[in-house]
């Protein structure tokens, strides 16, 4: 018999915290009834919360912790000041071995410098980079970095591009996922020389992975590629574009559904299908980054998210370690020495 | 009398060209009846197809020229070896005053730098930047750079912000347009280095625009501001995300519809209304950027776009001579000079 899951959570990150983290952990336990949990927060106001709850009472323990990370912290004096924080508790029980992993709704930049300094990064691997799904037209992509790290140099890259195949490989179940680099144009002479470098060096690689290229941003949608590989700050851009745009495209169909007598006729019998498209559209279904990279597995909620997308995040959560994620990536790690990726020198244990 | 607008036109550019550039000269021609064309291109191939429409033809003279840039030269190669091209010759035709714009579907960084060795840039500005509107919540708006500068400088983005603003009160009639800069978050300390000074300095301006400060990619989609600022690198990215979440979006919808029955008999009623909004999110709609910066008119066409497209963006090209775009744009730059804007000694004419 395998011991219980225990997962710590966050519980006074995001912007609706603590409601939608007793909440969201509620329809976690619905889904995984040996999961156990630990509310790191203010007590006074995470007791009341549970107590509404016996059943996720049951499973739970509360871990008081007086500081909270404002979500406009610097990531820097979150690390230094913040060292009550409920998020760094969470982040701590991981590290103690008491938890086996933590779920945060909170401020990303700190989550990810505390998650660094507490957890420290695998061996071979010098950033954490943030990763999620995308819905595209053939299923599921990993997308990789969304924030982490603004600035990349070739070696990040490189790195992200690995991680992003093991996450691959274990959360969707492929078995030889293809990595594009995402660019400007497909030809190998376009965009920065940290890409360009980049792609050359996983054109050469021995890893198992295959690597497609270049891609653009109309690739990521269309599922080009399983892995799509950028620095932080491209990542971040594209991932809100493209959920804006999704937005905007749902307002533009109400809109065309309320614009005639005859429209609104249609969607009564049609509204079954839409009811379908809306869940799968649903942002909420693709909420939960992973922060690729640590000692430690660590996922990060949408901080406007409600207990339905928080619950999604900690799924998320418990898939990975189910799957033994940490321990894949750490053995995917050591073939970085004898990868044949040239100048790789510098990303040895 | 004004003197009737003579468009030059790149008969050789693009996937499909010179067929569509001809078909789409006859979509603009219905639109505008007193503009006339130049066609600069394979005679033997484009006399045929202009003989088959007599009222294009007795509007339209052919220029003959038996280079054509390959979508995959690059930029210094075609203007190396591309004197006698297509492209070039068209742009040639502005320099001399003998076209009052060009339209070109070809390759855009070639086009990019020939149009900037012939043409120069306007007083004040370092680079061009490549700007194109976007469907939005609340209208439209205007992005800029789109692909023209992979990396740029504080220097370039607060002169796209100037562009841009002028572009969109050219464009749009907007009297005071809101510009943002587009970041991975609005506090002041996220983002490039770059990206920072950049908005220091715009908060400072006393030119006609309203700062409005960082953007995230969500907000081009909501018409946040009516300016969006970016490096060419990250706006091509966004731009192609987002045309590839409204494609995405389109086949969901499409699969939602032919889901069940019910849903088949509700999309009879819901047709009108769907077609309006294919009309509405169709991207030739949105086809046709301009070349910001230049001391001439120069619209680019998406390169894989058909007759209806290239027409769009001739239409782009007729609207900014019609409204003085140029000499507006040359009046406003003058302002860079007392702008107040901190350090702007760089650009001064």
């Amino acid at each position: 018999m395998t011991a219980p899951l225990t997962i710590a959570l966050d519980a006074m990150g995001g912007d609706h915290a603590p409601g939608i983290v007793v909440d969201g952990a509620e329809i976690a336990r619905e889904r995984f009834p040996h999961v156990k949990f630990v509310f790191f927060g203010d007590e006074t106001r995470i007791k009341p919360l549970l107590a509404r709850i016996p059943a996720l009472q049951v499973v739970s323990q509360i871990e008081h912790a007086d500081q909270v990370v404002s979500s406009a912290a610097k990531p820097s004096q979150a690390v230094r000041a913040g060292r009550r924080s409920s998020m760094r508790l969470a982040i701590d029980a991981v590290s103690s071995g008491r938890a086996g992993v933590v779920v945060s709704a909170g401020n990303t930049g700190a989550l990810m410098a505390m998650a660094k300094l507490v957890l420290k990064t695998l061996p071979g691997i010098d950033r954490p980079a943030i990763a999620s799904f995308f819905p595209t037209q053939r299923g599921e992509t990993v997308m990789l970095d969304l924030g982490a790290n603004v600035e990349c140099d070739t070696d990040n890259l490189v790195q992200f591009a690995l991680m992003g195949a093991v996450f691959a490989r274990t959360a969707l179940g492929l078995l030889q996922p293809t990595v594009g680099l995402l660019n400007i144009g497909s030809e190998e002479m376009k965009g920065h020389e940290e890409i360009r470098t980049a792609a050359a060096r996983l054109r050469e690689t021995s890893l198992p992975l295959r690597f497609h290229g270049f891609i653009e941003g109309d690739d990521i949608a269309a599922g080009t590629v399983d892995v799509v590989v950028t620095d932080g700050f491209t990542g971040n851009v594209a991932l809100k574009t493209a959920e804006g745009t999704a937005k905007l495209y749902t307002e533009f169909l109400r809109r065309a559904f309320r614009s005639s007598v005859m429209a609104r006729f249609g969607y009564l019998f049609a509204r079954g299908a839409f009811r379908k498209l809306k869940i799968r559209t649903d942002p909420r279904r693709y909420n939960g980054a992973m922060l690729l990279g640590l000692r430690g597995v660590c996922v990060k909620s949408h901080g406007g998210t409600d207990a339905l997308g928080f619950a999604n995040a900690v799924s998320v959560a418990v898939d990975l370690v189910a799957n033994g994620f940490n321990e894949k990536i750490k053995e995917e790690m050591h073939l970085l020495d004898g990868s044949g990726i040239p100048e790789a020198g510098a990303m040895a244990v």
